[in-house]
């Protein structure tokens, strides 16, 4: 599996789309306001206001979040003028898209016209792997991804060969009988991709610049704990169900391992200082959690009986998922098991969120670019 | 009609595409290679040979001709590198390709991956009005247009309200019977776009930095001449007689006008010196030929007779003009007489073509960003 052939988000703006169900990743953005508005305003003070800003996001995606960034930016940036007092021209602000060729670049461009009208920029869509170079030498002010980088260049390399393809049997990612060595793949993994990440940015950010990364971590060391990989988990149970029913092969599910990880906070620290290019300015653990988005939403409602609340929650999780990775199962399993095994898992998880509280835990860290 | 929300080439890749049938468009390419080259080359030398250069290909459309675009540019300044042996690494190159929101981007950003796997560069795709800014300010070295600054902004601002609309009656553009005022409204609108171009351009350019534009052009002063118009005053008797058939509303060709204009050089000449910014170092015309056209695609065939000869190359010209204003003439007649209109235009073409040898007059202008 080419991972950045068969991973995107859904385009579109219907019933499936992620346009329409990239609800916690919305919830994230909003709990990471402040913190990229600060970095913003510290990037555009520390390389001493600049003519122009430009700004980059990467693994954008399309809809509604995509616009948000970009209009939380510009307004940090004509914040902190006119706080300031500035006797200078606002900046020029430049906001450069990225995400992975499959994204819905037609979807992406066709909201660009409406959000130009309202917000004075200039946009720029670089499609790519964020793994690799994208953007020139210290061209960039600020660099922003949230909700992208738990997702892997490839499935671990440890697995992809030999005997090793279906050591993690019966699992799509780490779980609680994945054998140990299956959690160090996971784990070497992440610090190659996440340092390859940081090295490249490191060269595409000017002295003095920014850089903000929100990504689904965990919240305890453990990475193979129920806790900390149930959604995942759950999915397996489901194509498990579906293999014994004679669906979906056996065979199929062995040898499919998700180019997921979630790190924890020490990894992500650890894998920062290594590399060297950045100081963290701060790194922080917070929960995201699926009431959060309900509120966002206006869909709470008073007096309302925990059987219908757990099953709003359910069909919400399922829908944010399958938005996410449809893409890769289809192009994995087939078209045709895609909606049975979206039943079943939201089946699955109305069972588990009646015996479990679910947050999703994720880490924010806030850096800048050391030169020496 | 908003000509930017009408106005793309045809995406995908089937018969009737941009990218299958823009065939004239490539051999005007080959035939501005080496001025493209050397303005290039000139760029790189006259800003001391910058670690990065950038060039923005506007109206940049998808397709082999896209592409074909990027990777002269890019061999312009390896050969240069090479020929002086310039001991500094090799500048990163960054492409930036600009067209209209309803270009298909998704295809475009489908092919990069291959391209970027045999030539080293990075690309941004710039989605926009090219008559508005697009890029930072001084951001960029080499710009280039090939085939798109005929398009204007709009249909002529002096045609679009009251009694005027319907000034232009029973033709979609300049023809022999419009009247004096239809001729003044297509050279002042061309005046107020290319000026505006230039203006954006002029901030978006580094001192140094070159530019070079090709578009159609005419062989003589009178713009209303048979020569000079053909394809659309074809296309306008093709409507005529579909119109007296009761196939096409009489009134939807009276209120069309076409926002094309194919200016004389010195209408550019002129145009460029009065905006000011920048200086000509080259000005020429030069006839693109539907022979040069099928040389180039191998397909001349000796002892052909006349007749086959002209059926050839009205079809080529039928399907080329076809895959440039389907979009828009969709939007205005409605997709259920474009077939028709297609066959009928050929039909036309073949006879025109029986009596009149068919250049098409480009012009190719090649200019350096002047600083005060």
């Amino acid at each position: 599996m080419e991972v950045e052939q068969v991973l995107h988000m859904n385009g579109g703006n219907d019933d499936m789309s992620y346009a329409k169900n990239s609800t916690i990743q919305n919830v994230i953005l909003s709990m990471t306001r402040s913190v990229r508005q600060r970095a913003v305003m510290d990037a555009y003070k520390s390389i001493s206001y600049p003519k122009t800003i430009s700004m980059g996001d990467l693994g954008c995606s399309s809809g509604p979040n995509t616009m948000l960034v970009a209009s939380d930016a510009i307004d940090a940036v004509e914040l902190l003028h006119k706080e300031l007092n500035l006797q200078e021209q606002l900046p020029e602000l430049h906001i450069l898209l990225n995400d992975l060729p499959g994204n819905d670049f037609n979807g992406l461009i066709n909201s660009l016209e409406d959000f130009q009208k309202s917000h004075h920029c200039l946009i720029s869509v670089v499609p790519g792997s964020f793994y690799c170079r994208l953007f020139p030498s210290q061209s960039l002010h600020f660099i922003h991804s949230s909700s992208s980088l738990h997702w892997l260049s490839q499935v671990p390399l440890e697995l992809q060969h030999g005997e090793n393809v279906k050591i993690n049997k019966g699992n799509i990612y780490i779980s609680e009988t994945s054998p140990p060595c299956v959690l160090d793949a996971y784990a070497k993994q992440f610090q190659r991709d996440f340092s390859m990440f940081l090295k490249c940015r490191a060269e595409e950010i000017v002295k003095g610049g920014c850089m903000v990364l929100t990504l689904m971590s965990r919240s305890n060391a453990n990475s193979s704990s129920m806790e900390n990989c149930h959604q995942w988990e759950l999915l397996a149970q489901a194509l498990r169900d579906m293999a014994s029913k004679g669906v979906v092969e056996k065979e199929k599910i062995d040898s499919f391992n998700a180019p997921y990880y979630a790190p924890s906070p020490e990894e992500v620290k650890r894998a920062i200082e290594t590399e060297g290019s950045f100081s963290i300015n701060s790194l922080k653990s917070f929960e995201a959690s699926w009431d959060a988005v309900k509120e966002h939403n206006d869909m709470v409602k008073e007096n309302e009986c925990i059987a219908v609340k757990i099953r709003t929650t359910a069909k919400l999780m399922t829908k944010c998922i399958r938005a996410c990775i449809e893409s890769m199962f289809v192009s994995h399993f087939g078209e045709e098991i895609i909606d049975e095994l979206f039943v079943r898992y939201n089946s699955l998880l109305e069972g588990y969120f009646s015996k479990n509280k679910v947050k999703l835990t994720n880490i924010v860290v806030n850096m800048k670019r050391m030169y020496p």
